[in-house]
């Protein structure tokens, strides 16, 4: 079969030739019906993962049951699937409580995934190494489902975390309405009641949020005007959570203007701000939290929001052949939406 | 090896010999260090489980890795181990957040765990179907700790779920200081500063109820004079979480009579009693639950109360070979503490 | 002024005429703007509360503030506020946060409330004990308010306690479409994601539920069939959460039946109905309560709410002067929707 | 009555003879029993607060109540109180839920309690704006109990937001064994039951965090060798949660250091650092969080606390008088345990 595959860091990455790999015992063989092209697999191009390599690309993948190895049981072949992306020891207290993106042996596992160490999806067939990793997929088609297991799931846990904060009565700020940002606004529209506004650079990618139902839209390039609008509208009271999908110095610095005392700031997007804390900057009691991914369970939950037509990400297909072109179209900014790879 | 059979509903168990397991893909074989004696046995022996049987009995247990099946990692031989018990399908969404006493399908499954329905440890081995079923014991003895994994861990989830409630300025009171009684005493001690009334028809229990630290202890075989005592020690507030060990009719009917509202009354024992619960009797806002067992991730929080010394079950040994004569001194309420078997 | 009175148990309201009271020292005077007329009066005619009376009716009240006492600060004449119902002492840890609904007192007061002992709203102005028992009510109309101090508020507190197991993947079956139930889907719709199945015996109710976004409606006639409907519907997992606004045995055990493990039945309507709780019927790890109104936060949520049009309550509005009639209507079923009295 | 007053930024507190206050519609006036003295009324006198002043200091009080104005309830002279700190405007939704500390009017309130900005406690008697702000103190001793609403409450807010995290399996460590730091090691031996790692750079307070029931002590002088050895203790996982009494640059990085995924920091002491949160460091998921005081409620569950006999303060007794010399003692860290001022 076909792999899109990382070779070493810096280099592009190349389409190789392998066999069709065998499930052992207690693995599943899924086959791939389409695997999310990530920025974060840029970095991974770029500087690698640990010492691993190489191996084959895609940590947003679905596909269906083509083998079950030894032992394994609840699954036959054919079941739809989406393949949950951050693997754990599957052991710990974190795991077992399905929350493997937070694993306790992460610091002491140089491969976090397949795709992310380990042979990921962009490619014929792919292991995943236990049953538990694996969520059933009920009718949704598995190459616009893919990326929900990254683009999906981590805005879902961003936002599940801060639900407590999300009452009808507050209001929550989302900057960055890309790939995540516009999961985020629709998951925010089906779970919650809380008053968003949302802030972009960008103007089109505001009248999008407009229409994924946002209360306010703020053009945040003039970001000290953004934020004496963003207080004018929430008041004393201060914007409840921010949730910053850039997170790039002015966006961070952004969040902790706005927002009130015993908010929430979340920053997902990994554009090198840092974020300093210091006695009411942000304000007292704010809790501040850069999360990674989300649980296995979480995924379940998204997989059934997207069933239920509530969310629904941009796909853009491509074959799988055209991964190097598609990695230097994402590099240049030339992606609108999720590009998935079909093999 | 030599196994304590359950044959048939109403039958005596029986000792048998059986060729030593082997555990197949995806499975551990554990050697059995010791095998808790339940009360809930002797409804299965009365009863069965389904249409199960013949099966080897004990759902407490605790021992090392003797085996480990093809496709197992993370474990090796002698690892010492207590056995999770309510075995679920461990792919719903409530296996995998590690509560299988909740899993969405035991309503069609039969056997619910090793000695309940499926070979369980009162024999030298037992096949564990997953490692995710195993939780180190770290430097336990397994014939010590094998009760936690059912007189610790049951009470340790009813406790965990009424956390919110046990501030320092609220009671609980706690009805029957038998084997999950004295153990929740001192999981509450370790755990809460809630005020503790502690109530039991035997004056010796409620001494011992003193001695784990109850703050007050109550003869409660005068269960009108036993109500009128502890409201006026609470006030109008109220009992704030009344946990029911016993669950015969007397003991729920004087939860509902003490507790205030927005409180909790927890049902564990299975004495026949039923709640009945209408407007403001028990009070408005009352949360009632009757549950079952606990998860996973809370057995490894009771391994770990263990391994502190914060609690400690009464533990009696005997042989193996001994366990008719044992279930019988148990029918007989003979037994004082937690009986174990060695095999 | 004309006021609405509760003379003694059994005897129909009159209409009086009193005074224009006076906001005493901390006290606040409410205009009124519109007063709701509740099923629950009709109990109040009947049966009284406690020994309390006569009394000015009208627990569901809106307007703006006339007049404040020496001392109150924070309001000025002309605020339009809601007025929040179930007064408590206001100094026990409950009250503190704003549970009143829950005053540890409660056992000790005859009266509960403004209409409810003391005088309520139906009149031309109301006495307000406290300002901490205000709530801002924005842009909303006073007279379309009014209702959702108790119609709004007393579901709403029932879900929000439920929101940790309303996820994409459950199914929540709401019962009773009338008054308080019909508020119960819009606040489900706008809150969570969960699935929605509205039961009923009335086909038109039923369409409204559709209409409103119940995701499934069932006529409960036939309770058996109807049960086994929904089983079908929501397979072995069960229903998550069961929100009965009936109350009466039929409904009470049809909830029972269709609720999984680890689920919720929330009884909110007084139909007379007992629910029966024994080991495993409803299934181990239900929740079950019976709660009361709502807190002063979550009052203030209901407002946001209708505020910013996500929910709105049915209004017929009626003078004063027709008071009787109105009950009567209520008591003969012939009200549609909620009646408000204007004065 | 003498009182001790704030004059201006920079200058000395001042000895003056004021009148005896008279409690006005809907405030209570309160006989002092004891005042503590805090680090932060340092930064009062060196900065001031706001353009406030002048005004007398103290604000963690204690007492009786003297006196009751017009439409207060509910209290009577002579009941013996704690004086909650932080005055909110008592209407916003926080305050509504008891968390003044966190007032949605804070940013626009130039003073925030009394002794803040208003008149304190450091005097015979004392204004308290409102009953809400008052706590009973039953049998508690005021002179002792006065530093438990702020040296008590702070640390118990701190801890209490950390519950989840802080199951049995889990470690805590606590930087900074001294006013507040003493307070949290009680509180965590009285409601939890995580292992803690207490640190700090001098030994003799290093012994008293042994006695307190710490499980393990580190000297952090070299803070290298400290985390090193801390992560030896906690092996993979890292601790769970750092509370940091200290608020210097090597305490916040040393927490920073240990840190497991999915953990939480919380800076309570406030001596400068900046905590600088980049993606990974600290790990992913951690919560960061600089709390303030605590809530009204909380502050119940505190004094339940110590009349429970579960914590204390380590109290030093000075007259009214030597209000001067005591904070040149404060200054110069000569004041061992709180000291408590008496008029």
């Amino acid at each position: 079969m076909k792999a899109v595959r990382y070779i070493e860091a810096g280099r592009a990455p190349e389409i190789v030739d392998l066999p069709k790999p065998i499930a052992g015992p207690g693995q599943v063989l899924v086959k791939i019906g389409g695997a999310g092209v990530c920025h974060s697999d840029l970095h991974v191009l770029d500087h690698g993962v640990g010492r691993t390599g190489p191996f084959t690309l895609g940590h947003e993948n679905a596909g269906w049951v083509e083998a079950i190895g030894d032992g394994v049981t609840g699954w036959k072949e054919g079941d739809p699937v989406a393949v949950y992306g951050p693997w754990g020891c599957g052991l710990c207290r974190t795991c077992q409580t399905s929350a493997e993106n937070y694993c306790e042996g992460h610091a002491r596992s140089p491969a976090v995934g397949g795709g992310l160490g380990l042979d990921g999806g962009m490619a014929e067939y792919m292991i995943v190494p236990s049953p538990r990793l694996l969520v059933p997929l009920g009718t949704l088609d598995p190459a616009e489902a893919a990326p929900l297991s990254d683009a999906g799931l981590t805005p879902y846990h961003a936002i599940k975390a801060a639900l407590p904060l999300l009452t009808p009565d507050a209001t929550i700020l989302v900057l960055g309405i890309g790939g995540l940002g516009h999961m985020a606004l629709q998951i925010l529209r089906a779970m919650t009641p809380v008053k968003i506004i949302a802030g972009d650079i960008d103007d089109a990618r505001l009248a999008h949020a407009h229409e994924l139902g946002a209360t306010h839209t703020i053009n945040t390039r003039d970001a000290h005007r953004a934020a004496e609008e963003i207080l004018d509208m929430v008041g004393g009271r201060g914007v409840a959570v921010a949730l910053d999908f850039v997170g790039a110095q002015p966006t961070i610095d952004l969040c902790c203007r706005v927002v009130g005392r015993a908010s929430r700031i979340t920053v997902v997007g990994l554009a090198g701000g840092i974020l300093h804390y210091a006695p009411n900057r942000p304000p007292y009691g704010c809790q501040v939290s850069i999360p990674y991914w989300g649980s296995r369970s979480e995924l379940m939950e998204v997989i059934a929001l997207a069933e239920a037509g509530r969310i629904r990400a941009d796909v853009e297909k491509f074959p799988l052949e055209s991964a190097a072109d598609v990695y230097q179209r994402l590099r240049e900014g030339r992606i609108k939406g999720r590009a998935v790879l079909l093999p």
